[in-house]
C-alpha cells in the first residue's frame, strides 16, 4: 500500500474530498501531526517510509530529500516552488506537480481587497476605531491612482482584469516574459522595474521567489518610491527584505503596505508595531473554493501517479532554471 | 457681501479651488471654527446673520432654523439630508441642494474593499497579527456566496457593476423604486428584504436614513440572518440599531460586520469590542476626488445662488415626502 504524508494543514477540512480520494484508491495517508508548518528537521524524521508528498510552502531541502528513501513524487498544493530543491529532486529522480492555476482567483480578489484598503486607510481606521480614536482619514480610489504591477503571469494578470472595473488611467506592468497579448484591452505600459518604483502610488508584486527575485526590494528600491506610494506584497516573504520595509516605514516613508507573505512564517517581527502596514498571514489562496480545489489536484496527481497514469501538473523546465543560481 | 458659514471640515483642504470660487465671487465666508461636527446648539450660535451655509451632516432641525434669521439656501456637500428639517426649510423659504453624484465613486469603491476585507477576514488578521498571533482564516470569495443589496440607487447600482468582474453568482436586490433595467446584465432577483435577511451571505445597505429606514435593522433582522452571514452599512448610522448589532455579534452570530456610519458620530461605542466588527470613521466619501467634487459642486450652486442663477442641484420633492412621518 502506497504511503503519502501530507504535510500542508489544514487539509481535507472544508471539504472531504481529497480524503476520500485517497481512502478510494488504497493510498494510506498521514496528516502533518505536528498541525503547523514543517520545519526540516521535522520533515526528516517523518519523510524516510513515504513514497510521496503532498506538499506545503515549508523547505524541502538536499538535507531532507537525503532522508527520503523511498520518495518519487511530491504534489505541491499550490504555486511556489521556492521551498523545494527542484534540481536535486531531479537528481534522485523524484518528479514534483504542483496546482498553478488554483490559487490565482483567490490571490487576485484579496489583492484587490488590499489595494482599497491602503488606498483609503481602512486598516488604519479600524485599528483606530477599536481603540476609541475617531479619525477621519481622506483616501484615493483606484482611479486616481498609478499602479504598478510587478508580475503579470497567471496571479498578475488577474488583478490586472479585476481592476478594469475601477476605472485605472494608467497601470505600469514588468514581467520577465511580457505578454503583449494584454495591451488592446487596457492602457497599460510595460516598462523596468526602476520605472515602477519611481512613478507609481501603488505597488504589487506577483512573482515567484527566485535566487534573482530574493531581496528585489530592498532599502534602496523604497527609497525610489514616492513618499506617499504604498506596496503590497502577496506573491512570496524573502522578496521585500523585511527588516528594510520595517525601517522605511518607521522613518515615516511610504504611506502604507500589506504583507501577506514573510521570510519566516509564522511571522511575528517587528512590522506589527508599524499601524499602516496591513498583516495579514499568508492567506492569499485561503479562500474556501480555492483552497478546495488545489487540495484536489494534487490530490488526484498523487492518485495518477500510483496508477501509472501521465501526470497533469509536473512542474516545468523553466521552474528548474529559474532555481540554477541556488 | 453675501455670508457664508461652512460647517463641514475638513473644507478647502486637498484642493483649494472651493475657496477660490468663494473669494473670486466676493463671498465672505466661515470655516466651522470648533473643527469638528457641529451639535445644534454651536450651530445656533454660528448661524443668525448667515445667508447661506455649506453644510456636513449635522443637524439642522426647526430650533436651528429658527435662529437662522437671514438663511437662504443650504447646500449640502454630500447626498444624505437626515440631519435637514426639510419640510420645515420649506415652511421657512429655505432652499436646500445637495450633490446626490459625487459621492457615489468612493463609497461602492470602499463598499468593495469591505466585502473583500469581511468575506476573507482580513481586518481580523491585520487585529492578531499586531498583536502578534499568527492565525490563517479561511475565506469564501464573492463568487462563491449570494449577495443582497438593499438599496439600489446611485451608490447601490455601483457596488452592482463593480461586483460583476468577481463574477457573483446571484444578487439579491431590493429597493422601494426598483430599476428593473438593470436586470439584463446581471444575474439579479429583486425580492423582499425579508427574503434578503434570510438568504444573502453577505448584506450590503445603501439607503438613506429616513422615518421608515430608522431602525430599520434590529435583533429580529439580525436573527434572521444566516450564522455565518455579513453585513455593511456604508449608508447612515441609525439603520441598523447599534445595541442590537452588538449584542447579536457579541453572542457569536454573524461572521462579520464593517460600519463606517454611526447614530452619533464620533462614535466610540461598545462595537469597539468586537474584533471582527470593520469599523471606519464615516469615510465612505473620502477619496480625494470625490471629496473635491462634492466640494466643488456645493460651493458652485452657493454661487449660483447669489449670481441668481437656477440652481442646479435642488433636493427634489420625493426627498421632502420621505421625511413627511417625522
Amino acid at each position: 500500500m502506497p504511503k503519502v504524508l501530507i504535510t500542508t494543514v489544514p487539509f481535507g477540512k472544508k471539504d472531504k474530498f481529497p480524503i476520500e480520494l485517497l481512502k478510494n484508491n488504497s493510498i494510506d495517508y498521514l496528516i502533518n501531526p505536528l498541525n503547523r508548518k514543517l520545519k526540516p528537521e521535522d520533515l526528516k524524521k517523518l519523510i524516510p517510509d513515504v513514497d510521496a508528498i503532498i506538499a506545503g510552502t515549508e523547505i524541502i531541502n538536499q538535507d531532507v530529500l537525503n532522508s527520503a528513501n523511498k520518495l518519487k513524487l511530491i504534489s505541491r498544493v499550490g504555486i511556489g516552488l521556492d521551498g523545494i530543491d527542484l534540481n536535486y529532486c531531479s537528481k534522485k529522480n523524484i518528479r514534483v506537480s504542483y496546482t498553478p492555476e488554483a490559487p490565482g482567483p483567490a490571490v487576485a480578489e484579496m489583492t484587490i481587497g488590499l489595494i482599497i484598503a491602503l488606498l483609503r486607510h481602512l486598516h488604519v481606521a479600524n485599528s483606530q476605531m477599536h481603540l476609541g480614536k475617531w479619525n477621519r482619514h481622506f483616501g484615493k480610489r483606484i482611479s486616481e491612482i498609478t499602479i504598478g504591477l510587478i508580475g503579470v503571469g497567471r496571479i498578475g494578470a488577474r488583478v490586472l482584469r479585476r481592476l478594469k472595473v475601477f476605472g485605472t488611467p494608467e497601470i505600469l506592468l514588468n514581467d520577465i516574459m511580457p505578454d503583449h497579448s494584454i495591451d488592446g484591452s487596457f492602457k497599460v505600459k510595460w516598462t523596468t522595474k526602476e520605472e515602477i518604483f519611481k512613478n507609481a502610488d501603488l505597488i504589487s508584486l506577483h512573482i515567484p521567489l527566485t535566487p534573482k527575485t530574493k531581496n528585489m526590494i530592498t532599502e534602496n528600491e523604497l527609497y525610489l518610491m514616492k513618499k506617499d506610494a504604498c506596496i503590497i506584497n502577496t506573491s512570496r516573504g524573502g522578496i521585500i527584505n523585511e527588516t528594510d520595509l520595517y525601517e522605511v516605514l518607521k522613518k515615516g516613508h511610504l504611506s502604507g503596505a500589506a504583507i501577506d507573505v514573510f521570510e519566516n512564517e509564522p511571522y511575528g517581527g517587528p512590522l506589527k508595531n508599524i499601524e499602516r502596514c496591513f498583516l495579514t498571514s499568508h492567506m492569499g489562496s485561503m479562500s474556501e473554493d480555492c483552497r478546495t480545489r488545489m487540495e484536489i489536484e494534487a490530490t488526484e496527481e498523487i492518485v495518477r501517479y500510483f496508477e501509472n497514469k501521465k501526470l497533469n501538473n509536473l512542474v516545468p523546465e523553466s521552474e528548474y532554471l529559474l532555481q540554477n543560481n541556488r
